[in-house]
């Protein structure tokens, strides 16, 4: 079953990134194949420097490869590495109806928030559906927001089916189940645009400043704590298990620290959690070359199943003959 | 100088063709760089089947060649053999405000008219502006109807240019100025859509039926008539010059001959003026292999200049660092 993932290079990634998909992925490599690329045309709808754009990408999967996609259980790459897919979006477009792309909530939802209404915000479902369709997907595991976007990678490949024959397989969408929602500081979810995130990779110092800007109950230090409900412990709740977790609920209940204490308790424990991959991250980071060539690699993986697919299209509507 | 042209592969050419532009063309190769392609993936938002596209692709080569597209003046290629321009169109689709398409007659004439409202048919002055930019057309011939499609090409080479430096050249549009109407059977405008043309590479019969059916006034045999206003005469205005139309005129205004004879004689004149063009046709109608050498080495060409101006794209925009 091939699992196919696009991920956006947006910056610095955060807690809510690691526990909302990124862990999924990770954890997905040991039962099935997995494609993911680092989304770098799409990113341009919104990037318009190219020293950001092209930084966004290192970072991107520098990051990943720290956080533990295998490039040998996975297939990775950037996105215009496999240039094909733009000639793909081009033929889709004849199979996609204006009605199906005017009604996307997403192109919606970001022109109401007044995001420019350029045609690669609008056309970027086209994009992604010859993202999704050129490798085969089986299965595209996403968030709600994005169950419209396979259900137009879907509606296109059986209009195009439908006009040349069984080219594309049909792609399902899985909502990712397990998704915990992850807290932010201040107990809405956890996102950049709420300005409330924990990043994986910062440094200790900023860690704890922004661990100790977590809206807490102001209770005295003696007093007994509810654990539940807290943003501390709803935040402590993703990296501890068990004993671990039976523990702290004890020391809210027992009353004698405050929140002062647990917080202190929540960045070491985040600090702990993150040190392998942090060291993974030093190492990739001093490393660039070697993120460059397993890039390259994945680009070559990605293109062996991209090309005889274009091919068989480009016979199919006559582009070559 | 360098001018631009894309030809739609839309199957039989008649002579309003011949007379509306090709004439052009072929004559502009005296003087300036012609680039000329054959707009396959334009066709793809019309054409759905893989056998024909690459009929009406090869007929377009056969026939241009036949009427004067010289491979060592022009250069002259199959759009999809230079698949750059679809990463540019994706590039451009950035830089492209939706009201720019909205507005576009060209679009809203189309689906006014029931053609399916895809999204390439919205999204074709994004391609078409990606083909004039990426080869660095300094003017783009064209008919009233374009002139629109060219000015998006500047709006967003304009744009493009304002976010990454003085990348491309802004392109001028060039009205077509010895544009001859051209008139049909029926006197209207020649147009496939009217069902009135006189096809140049038809057989001689079906040409001879053809212009037996063109509409005239009816005055008996041996009455002088009218040559201005007489469809007939305005068709053979395109072939006679001097003497030769002088001596049609004399014809008319004499009287003794009816309509039918100068019909036969407007045959013959249409016969004898595409005769040339006619053997060529055949020749490489025949030799389809030569046809196929011919765009494969104008595709070279194109590359040349379109390789060059994507890298410099790639760069700026960070896609490859």
């Amino acid at each position: 079953m091939r699992v196919f993932t696009g991920i956006q290079p947006s910056g610095d990634l955060h807690i809510g990134n690691y526990f909302g998909s990124i862990k999924q992925m990770v954890d997905a490599q040991a039962s099935s194949e997995t494609f993911a690329f680092i989304a770098n045309y799409h990113a341009m709808t919104s990037v318009r420097d190219g020293d950001r754009l092209a930084k966004l990408t290192m970072q991107c999967a520098t990051d990943f490869l720290a956080l533990g996609i295998d490039p040998n259980k996975s297939t990775f790459w950037i996105q215009s590495d496999v240039k094909e897919v733009l000639e793909l979006y081009w033929i889709l477009s004849s199979f996609t109806p204006m009605g199906l792309l005017e009604r996307a909530h997403s192109y919606k939802d970001k022109t109401a928030k007044g995001i420019a209404a350029n045609h690669s915000l609008f056309s970027y479902p086209v994009l992604m559906a010859a993202d999704i369709l050129i490798f085969g997907a089986d299965v595209v595991p996403v968030g709600k927001d994005q169950i419209q976007h396979v259900e137009i990678a879907r509606d296109i490949a059986i209009k195009f089916n439908n006009a040349y024959g069984d080219i594309f397989t049909i792609p399902e969408f899985r909502i990712q189940e397990e998704i915990q929602t992850v807290p932010g500081i201040d107990g809405q979810k956890m996102s950049k645009s709420y300005n409330n995130v924990v990043n994986i990779f910062g440094q200790e110092k900023e860690q704890m400043k922004t661990i100790k800007k977590i809206v807490t109950e102001n209770v005295a230090l003696e007093e007994p704590k509810e654990f539940e409900g807290c943003n501390v412990y709803n935040m402590a709740k993703l990296f501890l298990q068990g004993d671990e977790l039976v523990a702290l609920q004890e020391r809210y209940k027992r009353g004698g620290e405050g929140h002062g204490h647990f917080k202190l308790y929540l960045h070491e424990v985040i600090w702990e959690y993150f040190r392998d991959f942090r060291e993974q991250r030093a190492y990739f980071e001093a490393h660039q070359d070697e993120v460059k060539e397993i890039l390259d690699r994945g680009a070559s993986k990605a293109r062996a199943v991209a090309l005889p697919m274009i091919e068989k299209i480009r016979e199919v509507t006559g582009l070559v003959f």
